[in-house]
């Protein structure tokens, strides 16, 4: 599969007008346009602008809701409830965040938990929005059904990424990781790319390993039995029961708190969408000085990175490294984007009456 | 390696008095007794009595402090600073939670980040104190590094595990993970009993996969490089940088924020210690009616307890069935000891001048 790499601000421009088009303001479409592409931006091709097909879809079939706005169910000076409404996930999710960080700011800890939202893209990026201005900053979500609990052949948890940032320097700490051994959406790009995926990714129907991208997308897209295995694999030899235990933790956080729908009952395909978020703010100055707290954290990854290396190895990264590379590379050098997705785009700017020879 | 079933009532009195020949009042005994013995009974052999000896020997070489106290150097509504004075770090983990749990009571979050502390047992054990009283518990620790970063053949980080608590019936959920594909505690009993450990827990000093026991406890145990994986092993494919991810988001929340040691700086054989833990409660009633929250989270829990298993399989479970499971019948039934242990405790008795023979 070939790529064709793309201005960044030919790409939000177009987004933007497709947002516009689906009848947001041009503030919302900003920030929808700001989480689709900051996933590109950090090399994060999964969850990027290959994505606008299913927010497109989403809007079409009337899971996401373009005109909703979500509502705050029950406040206290820490927490917030709210009910996203089918609004889209992104701006469900920055508002969401600011209420979490705003309340750090006031009482040292703020935490957002939201029920009935829509995919929200990269959940680093809700994180990092903390982190920007000082905080520690947890995002999470649950997702669509495509993990299995281990040992089990049902798919019951969602892929139920955690992402977790704090300021350092020169690269903060971006944790940002499903809580499966690889997300879905790297496996649409394997299928996009018809490429096997690696032993030990999935199981198919009967609970048997699968290597077949195309038949496993498939597998997860329709009812029945299949999916993605926990970090750590399918038994408890190299940890799997830990990856279900934080995709359960992952949970508990997001729709059990919430009153959501838990991943299980989250199917995208019949409408009966809200997948549940959590965001949380912490103010590390409640534990001493915020720069010396900085200076640790950064001279401690640094360590990290200079530690030997194992043969093979050409670096080690600590986590946000790469995101931020990929950045300043995208920046000056464009986003590549697969053909598959450039036609899904055409599509849709056919659809909306854009003309893309615009944005090329 | 044979084992010999013991009665829990009889190493509860054998503990209490070694703890109290070291020098313990009987209350701070039956804390450290508590938390040592939990282990056991929850059928985590590598963390309970076949540890006494470390304690042993971290009183004996002046690591672990008797007389020394914990002290708060700041707090704030939410939160508190701790330095442990090397004091028996399960005193300064139950305090510390304790104050995290009075203070969730009154604002709904309590947070107690804690450095210069020792060994403080099985982390779920302070995470189930929170949940015990209705809130959600969490509680981490940093180690002496023994988990190489990915691609590194260097041991940075601690085994760093995460619990996490919450209540459910007819069973609470209790996560408590190692960030690695392994504990070291788990090698310790795999060296106990001489069998080789599988090909993906650790790295020689080489970098290179070993399987023999004894030589990574050896590893371990000196200056030098080597060490276990992170869970997901020991490359990108399967996760690895997730589990390095989440070890050093571990380190994050205690040796950075409470500025005590990070996991490379720990070094127990050279009487440098202090490790640094994070103990947080978390009133979910700031987001609706606890019971309805506990429902869900049971109901749930239920499902995935009941969904369809892979061949050959007997059961799936939820996070800290086994261990109520194991506690139910080691209490009537007794704790298996390992033979190895066995001398170890006849040893510490002999230099006590315990006579062994009453506990047996």
């Amino acid at each position: 599969m070939s790529y064709k790499k793309c201005d960044y601000k030919n790409l939000k421009e177009l987004c933007n007008n497709v947002f516009e088009r689906f009848g947001y303001n041009k503030e919302d479409s900003n920030i929808i346009t700001d989480v689709l592409l900051m996933a590109d931006l950090y090399g994060i091709e999964s969850h990027g602008i290959q994505r606008l097909v299913l927010y497109y879809n989403g809007i079409k079939n009337g899971r996401i809701k373009v005109n909703s706005k979500m509502k705050v169910i029950k406040e206290t000076p820490l927490s917030v409830l709210v009910d996203g409404n089918k609004e889209m996930g992104q701006l469900v999710s920055k508002n969401s965040m600011d209420i979490a960080i705003n309340k750090a700011k006031i009482s040292g800890f703020g935490m957002a938990v939201v029920k009935n939202s829509n995919h929200f893209g990269i959940s680093g990026y809700y994180a990092k929005m903390a982190a920007d201005q000082g905080f520690i900053g947890i995002s999470m979500t649950n997702t669509q059904a495509v993990v299995l609990p281990t040992y089990s052949k049902r798919r019951m948890l969602g892929t139920n990424p955690i992402a977790i940032s704090m300021p350092a320097k020169p690269i903060p700490f971006l944790l940002d990781m499903s809580t499966s051994v690889v997300t879905r959406g790297k496996m649409e790009v394997y299928s996009k790319n018809n490429e096997p995926i690696p032993e030990g990714w999935a199981l198919d129907e009967e609970g048997k390993i699968i290597t077949d991208s195309k038949k496993i997308i498939e597998i997860t897209d329709r009812e029945g039995l299949g999916g993605i295995l926990p970090l750590g694999g399918h038994s408890e030899k190299f940890g799997g029961h830990k990856g279900y235990g934080l995709g359960l933790a992952v949970e508990m956080f997001t729709s059990i708190l919430s009153g959501g729908f838990t991943s299980d009952n989250v199917r995208f395909s019949k409408g009966v969408d809200g997948v549940s978020h959590t965001f949380i703010a912490i103010d590390y100055g409640m534990f001493g000085d915020k720069n010396e707290i900085e200076k640790r954290m950064s001279d401690y990854m640094q360590k990290l990175r200079d530690s030997e290396k194992v043969q093979g190895a050409s670096r080690i990264y600590t986590h946000g490294e790469k995101e931020i590379e990929a950045y300043n590379d995208r920046i000056k050098n464009g986003i590549p984007v697969n053909q598959n997705t450039i036609k899904e785009i055409e599509d849709i700017c056919d659809y909306l009456k854009l003309d893309i020879a615009r944005y090329k």
